[in-house]
């Protein structure tokens, strides 16, 4: 991966469309990766993602003690991966290894980079007033990754039951929204 | 629009891969409707979407005070009127008029569907201790409608500034997932 830091002002235009991302986390020494499309944008600056971690997951355990993870966005070609990381547990096997995903050492938190995604955002856990009802983090984007090389990232997005849709034709309209 | 009820436990396969969606209210009278792609799955059923809605809106005050909308997702061919609706205000002008929207009459809420749109989601706000800190907003689904002419919706997905991604290609892998 060709690596370039990326402004945190700019990250809202990478999770906003809904991608499947992946989501590491390190604990007790233990990497991990979950796959996850259940996020939303919270704020712009700095970047505030809210996302849902189901309540059994190793990953769960590991974001809850940890307080910190990094979200990875996979392009299309990666699919067969994504599916495999979110069909296994981390309890079982390492998925790293498993699937042929490429941890990589951020620079402000533990859990790992993935090399193989366009683009990798270390998150640190802000507020976990809503994890007992809802599983739901809020985390902040402390540092933005992407890699200059890829252009227009053909994203994947689920639209349930293993049915995915990838990104199409890009549109430029005349918005004044951010 | 051809209209149909959905079954509760499928509506998180619309909103999964990350739509832009127009979200309707009414209050004293007066419907609205706003653009937003700040918004999450958060339980598959009953659908739980959490929500994001700006604190200086007018759709904010309604959802404050009715605790009801409808979430329309519109497919591409909507595109300019989505950014007309997300570049104006119902402080000033009436969306539905001035952009050609046809508001219908929902069954559970006040809140108006949009003919226009070939998925229309009626949304009751259960929980509101996240509006203070971040304006948003947790909805349960109620009532979900779709056009069932309509096979595969060509989603809008914001990338921001402008910049959208319209859904392309479908695949299908063996997921476990949900």
């Amino acid at each position: 991966m060709t690596r370039r830091s990326y402004p945190l002002s700019r990250v809202y235009g990478l999770l906003e469309p809904g991608p499947v991302v992946l989501l590491t986390t390190s604990h007790k020494g233990l990497m991990n990766v979950m796959t996850q499309s259940w996020h939303t944008m919270m704020e712009f600056e700095p970047p505030l993602v809210g996302c849902v971690i189901g309540g059994n997951s190793l990953s769960f355990e590991a974001l809850r003690a940890t307080h910190e993870c990094v979200i990875s966005i996979p392009t299309a070609e990666l699919a067969d991966k994504v599916v495999a990381v979110g069909n296994s547990s981390g309890r079982k096997i390492d998925k790293f290894h498993a699937f042929g995903l490429t941890p990589q050492q951020g620079s402000l938190v533990a859990a790992p980079l993935i090399a193989e995604c366009h683009a990798n955002l270390e998150c640190r856990v802000i507020d976990t007033r809503m994890v007992n009802r809802y599983s739901f983090f809020v985390l902040e984007v402390v540092k933005a990754w992407i890699d200059p090389t890829i252009r227009e990232p053909r994203t994947l997005h689920h639209r349930g039951r293993g049915v995915f849709m990838t990104s199409g034709e890009t549109i430029k309209l005349p918005s004044r929204m951010k």
